[in-house]
């Protein structure tokens, strides 16, 4: 082994809905898979126990190791490796789980939030990999980011920055718990979808119309995406305003710390050209051209992979430029 | 001298109305200054032969000199000590001034944006320097920043981030060459005073009116603050609205990069009470709490002098934290 260091870690994507695990080698290649419910977690023990059967499952011998990585869906102190709070997952209030990882399989373990762990899979092995300054956003059911700064992820004071979602495009805008005009309120999952529905209820004909057969409450920002890219004005419209919102929120970020690229992942990112067209078009009108000249926007490349392959990313320190 | 390094640099403001020179020790202490109209040392040789009797008349010898640091009005490349263009002063168009002054004084250079300049110098020897994560912003005719990241100044990929007051608080807000909504449109001192005076001329009675003696054209942020200072209504409603457009940018940068403290510079951070209290307030409802109970709110210490110290302290590197 090359300087004696263990080549592989395990990343674990921890979800609400399945737990994934990955054996992946410091080149960023998945070698073996493990998946499971989250339901069929439940609890510390139960879950310390999946991990372990994981592991077995995937052939990860803990002396090959360099440790395990997880990516949770919530707030975390990176350093203490001790999550706050998770958002959907019930019985994970104030619990150190690197340590509780450490005890049961003697490995070094590392936990941080999900998507920053996605951004440094990204930045470390994926599109990212090219910049030292980047912005890894996801847009999904919420909206959230990772910041790459010198070829490092930056977790802030307190390591809960790159909450890109809550960025304020509207000061009286949208009132949520993360307070006033968030991105997240104007462009997560069901908000592309109600603004669509809610044209086509006030009488706007659209082919979104036809391709869920009449029923609205199947829309999706996918179906729209179908409905733009065949050219239904609605959907142009609702993409346009979705990409200006993003861009509001871009050109704001480009201004504070000025990042060479945004990475853009999650299910909105697959919408290709009907998305990013008009967010470039919009991003460059917000900016002046010192900082639009000098701003790439790029599609994230490694998918639903990116949070196995990033948490255990967080176990390769001083591998490449990476953690 | 400790460590051989020299311990006193020579710092210049070179702002769009003075050119302001100090002598500097790596302690942050002023020893010695000298200060020029701006239109008086028109041209780069006319600058340049300034800053030589500068230096004569400050007693500063060559031989003792870390070097020197100049914070300008304007876009700048650190690395190259090259100015893009400085806003308010012509004839300083792709000038590469950091090498002007190498050749010209035999001492090392460094040229940075006046932003920045002021943040180093806060965050190293004013309220900033028991912090490591820091934003520092100037409320003045225009909205200035600066950022402090792992104690370091930070300034993005290509030397222009910190641009606090371009951040968008209204996407469909007020149009400007740098995007629309950024904060810089309703919080600048002409937006500020022009609040006041509308509303004056609208028909609102207020104290502002008796402290110009009903000359509108001379109402200043400071003059409102002194009547908000004593209990009136309209000046206080101004503040309250200032407040929470600085909040709404300020939350949007806690939850993009977390600092632990934002230092708030300039005219109008002199006005105390009347626009912290409401900057507090605000900022805690647009926050989290995760992010509300971990970010501070400081006033700037070093006042004028942030700029010739900060300047100064670019050629400090390896002194304490700074650079």
């Amino acid at each position: 082994m090359k300087d004696g260091k263990k080549r592989q870690a395990v990343g674990i994507d921890f979800g609400g809905t399945f737990i994934k695990m990955a054996l992946v080698s410091d080149q960023g290649e998945i070698k073996a898979r493990s998946k499971i419910s989250t339901r069929d977690a439940s609890g510390q023990q139960a879950w310390l126990e999946v991990v372990a059967r994981g592991l077995e499952n995937m052939g990860a011998k803990p002396k090959d190791l360099a440790g395990i990585g997880v990516g949770v869906p919530g707030f975390v102190d990176y350093e203490k490796g001790f999550i706050y709070d998770l958002t959907n997952v019930p019985g994970w209030t104030a619990v150190n789980l690197a340590s509780l990882l450490e005890k049961r399989f003697d490995l070094p373990a590392r936990v941080d939030n999900d998507v920053n762990v996605m951004a440094l899979g990204e930045c470390a092995f994926g599109v990212g990999r090219a910049y030292q300054h980047a912005v890894f956003v996801t847009l999904g059911t919420g909206v959230g980011g990772g910041l790459l700064i010198d070829g490092k992820l930056y977790r802030g004071a307190y390591s809960m920055a790159g909450e890109i979602g809550h960025i304020s495009i509207k000061m009286d805008g949208i009132k949520s718990p993360q307070g006033r005009g968030g991105l997240e309120q104007y462009v997560g999952n069901r908000r592309i979808a109600e603004r669509a529905v809610q044209a086509i209820q006030q009488g706007r004909k659209s082919l979104i119309s036809d391709l869920v057969k009449g029923d609205l409450s199947a829309v999706t920002p996918e179906t729209i995406s179908q409905a733009a890219k065949q050219g239904d004005a609605l959907a142009g419209e609702v993409f346009d305003f979705v990409a200006d919102c993003i861009a509001t929120a871009f050109a704001s970020v480009t201004y504070v710390i000025q990042p060479q690229v945004f990475i853009v992942g999650g299910g909105v990112s697959q919408s290709g050209a009907v998305l990013f067209d008009p967010l470039r078009r919009h991003l460059t009108e917000r900016l002046s051209p010192y900082f639009a000249d000098r701003i790439e926007i790029k599609v994230a490349e490694l998918g639903n992979d990116a949070g196995v392959i990033g948490a255990a990313t967080l176990l390769f320190e001083g591998a490449g430029r990476v953690v």
